[in-house]
């Protein structure tokens, strides 16, 4: 049976879990791989007491592993952009295939990644950089490969997920719950990547390049984190069939592509809707199949192992073929990735629920519905919740039918300027994925 | 470019959505195949008025197709398991590639026809054959190809689903929505594979083999249909907080493998108890990974047709490279599958829903009780359900822990004797899917 060596760099969560997971389970990957995959050499600067390396080749330098002669496949699991950068570049120089977690590597530097390895007839491979173990890549890549792809939307940061599903399930507000999701280890020490969604940001510009077959940029993609979310949101949401979660979604227009993260209501009746937790899941709507859905742990050291070594059988089974017979990074040959025009937020139409807070006295509900009116924005439901004993103000509720933002952003700058209404008028955007 | 040349067998449903999707997304399809592909022929016994093969070469005879020098790959969707296993052989022997969505031919046949595939160097795919346009054998097969996989679990039938979902929604028993599914066209004039599970079964061994590694085997199968159950018992599930569901389940033990297709309790948290109507959904639970769920339309004219050209795409790509790059068709050599023994539905672990009928009076439900203690079952909950007015008995459901069912059934003869008991003790298994 044919060898293949491989060079993990980077000991931390997920380097320990592909170690030790490749160890447990050799025997089946290596069947499944048709050849014998064996780690030649690990680079890290200090060991990891989840793994025992003792018998493996341990070096403190990880730029060893992307120049030993030996190595076959280096795998990227240092993070960061500057050294991973240099690391995988040097990788491919070294002739070596490259398996990487790294979803803010591939965002912003996959272009030129992918066009070193083309050149040296090598593969890149990046599974786990998006929704931890769900393959998700490979469905966008080759399972929906038939389709065109209308939209996609995930839940694809477990931070945040984990903070709204405790917003929602217990009443708690996002300071409360974030703190608790820094003690838990779920968030980091500065969770301004999660919590602002930027992470979600790179994940999704991978998935959508794969979805609308256009280069991989972080130009022009909109995204609102779910800092100032309040809990009162929440549970008005809940009120009217919705739970709100933070999605990063994509849809191909007419008028070009959209990318956007924000927090967002969905529909309770919604699959995604019961995705709570640190749980991920990326819906697909494409021409032929419709509506798909693909759920599991979006990270941990195992779950996103588990796309790691998904992607080494892949190399180790395919990399001694014909260039020709390879998936490309992107799905189609980098020639016909396509720019798009990225649409302005402005410009985007969807549906809106509003909250304000308004004098509970006769037409101030006729003068905001008219000021709606006048920016053709239609009325789906309003509601006006009773106030506490003694407080003349009430909030009001409204979920509107689509329109484009612009028009929801003038109608909201009148109705913060009526003297029956105090503070601003807090927005959130509603989707119904059901089409 | 390369061309790379399709035979369709087959111009129903699945056909014409195949031909169709082929002709509307030609451009993309050939940009992620590598190759320009062309349905060279067509085999069918009559036309299709939803789909237009004017300039294209039909002939009234599909083996014209399986023998065509010019064609590379045949694909089979005449449905069947004896004209269709002659011209899928045949199509092999005359050096065709195959992809087919013949769950029936794959289940009962797939290790004869998989020999033959690979003594001729020719790749036979089938990823429409389970869950419709869910790309779930690709899942598990290459995107967890990582792990051992413990169990899987999955609503594979869509006219069980859809019948189970109105019977939950609306109230309405199972003969009523049986109609109405025949008349909508989602059941048969004979529902008897979809109602009784022969269909799921089918899946679930071929999802069982690719999970487990082990031949391709409708043996020891256990199937329940959903034809006994009723209205009352849809109702008390949804009151305990479960949802009903036609489940196929696939779970390795250490005594061998549980195979197993029947009504489920499912806790209404978990996301598959949220899949209705005639939508499909496999979870999948493994080592590294930990639970994740694949969503989807089971059925359909383009969803089928999305994993039927998906696997085109994939074979068409990977034909003219070496053979040992190519993932086998159950994941790994014929040689590593290994035969296990399908455990007896008595010696299976589980837990039960219990319903019986029995007089309103003190002392019965001791007797129950006891009888359950000595069989050794612990009971989770006990609700004896208020009787009409003028009604001497009582509704009693039981929720179990998990037991053996041989237990269960042991439990359910000697309740049966009590001579405060009528009738016969109902009961449905329950399944918890969280580990």
């Amino acid at each position: 049976m044919r060898s293949v060596n491989i060079g993990i760099c980077g000991l931390g969560t997920v380097g320990a879990g592909v170690f030790n997971v490749l160890g447990r389970n050799s025997n089946s990957i290596n069947s499944r791989a048709n050849c014998e995959i064996g780690v030649t050499q690990v680079g890290a600067r200090r060991d990891n007491p989840g793994c025992d390396t003792s018998g493996t080749d341990v070096s403190r330098d990880i730029f060893d592993v992307a120049k030993n002669p030996e190595i076959d496949i280096v795998v990227e699991l240092i993070g960061g952009t500057t050294v991973a950068l240099d690391l995988v570049m040097t990788a491919l120089q070294h002739g070596k295939h490259v398996v990487t977690a790294n979803k803010a590597l591939i965002a912003a530097h996959g272009t030129e990644i992918f066009a070193e390895a083309e050149s040296r007839n090598l593969i890149v491979a990046f599974e786990a950089a998006v929704a931890g173990g769900i393959p998700i890549i490979k469905a966008l890549r080759e399972g929906l490969s038939a389709n065109r792809i209308n939209w996609l939307a995930g839940i694809i940061n477990g931070t945040t997920n984990f903070i709204l599903s405790e917003m929602d399930s217990k009443g708690r507000d996002f300071a409360d719950v974030l703190n608790e999701a820094q003690e838990k280890g779920y968030a980091e020490a500065d969770p301004t990547f999660d919590v602002e969604g930027i992470d979600a940001a790179h994940k999704l510009v991978i998935m959508a390049s794969l979805a609308f077959a256009m280069p991989l940029s972080l130009d022009g993609i909109f995204t609102d984190g779910i800092t100032k979310l309040e809990p009162q949101d929440v549970s008005y949401a809940r009120e009217l069939g919705y739970a709100i979660k933070h999605l990063g979604i994509a849809r191909q227009t007419p008028e070009g592509v959209e990318l956007r993260v924000h927090p967002t209501l969905v529909p309770e009746k919604c699959l995604i809707a019961g995705v709570n937790d640190v749980s991920n899941a990326v819906m697909v709507n494409a021409d032929a199949v419709g509506t798909t859905l693909f759920y599991g742990p979006g990270a941990g050291s195992e779950p996103t192992a588990s796309s790691v070594i998904a992607d080494i059988i892949d190399v180790a089974r395919t990399m001694a073929s014909s260039p020709d017979s390879w998936v490309p990074a992107l799905g189609c040959a980098s020639s016909a990735l396509q720019e798009q025009k990225i649409m302005d937020i402005q410009d985007i139409e969807t549906s809106f629920y509003i909250r304000f807070s308004a004098l509970d006295q006769a037409g101030v509900l006729s003068n905001v519905t008219k000021i709606m009116g006048d920016a053709g924005i239609s009325i789906e439901a309003i509601i006006q919740k009773e106030q506490p004993a003694g407080e003349e103000y009430v909030n009001v509720i409204i979920l509107t039918n689509v329109t484009k933002e612009k028009f929801l952003d003038e109608a909201v700058t009148y109705i913060e300027q009526l003297e029956t209404v105090r503070g601003s008028v807090n927005f959130i955007r509603v989707e119904h994925l059901d089409q």
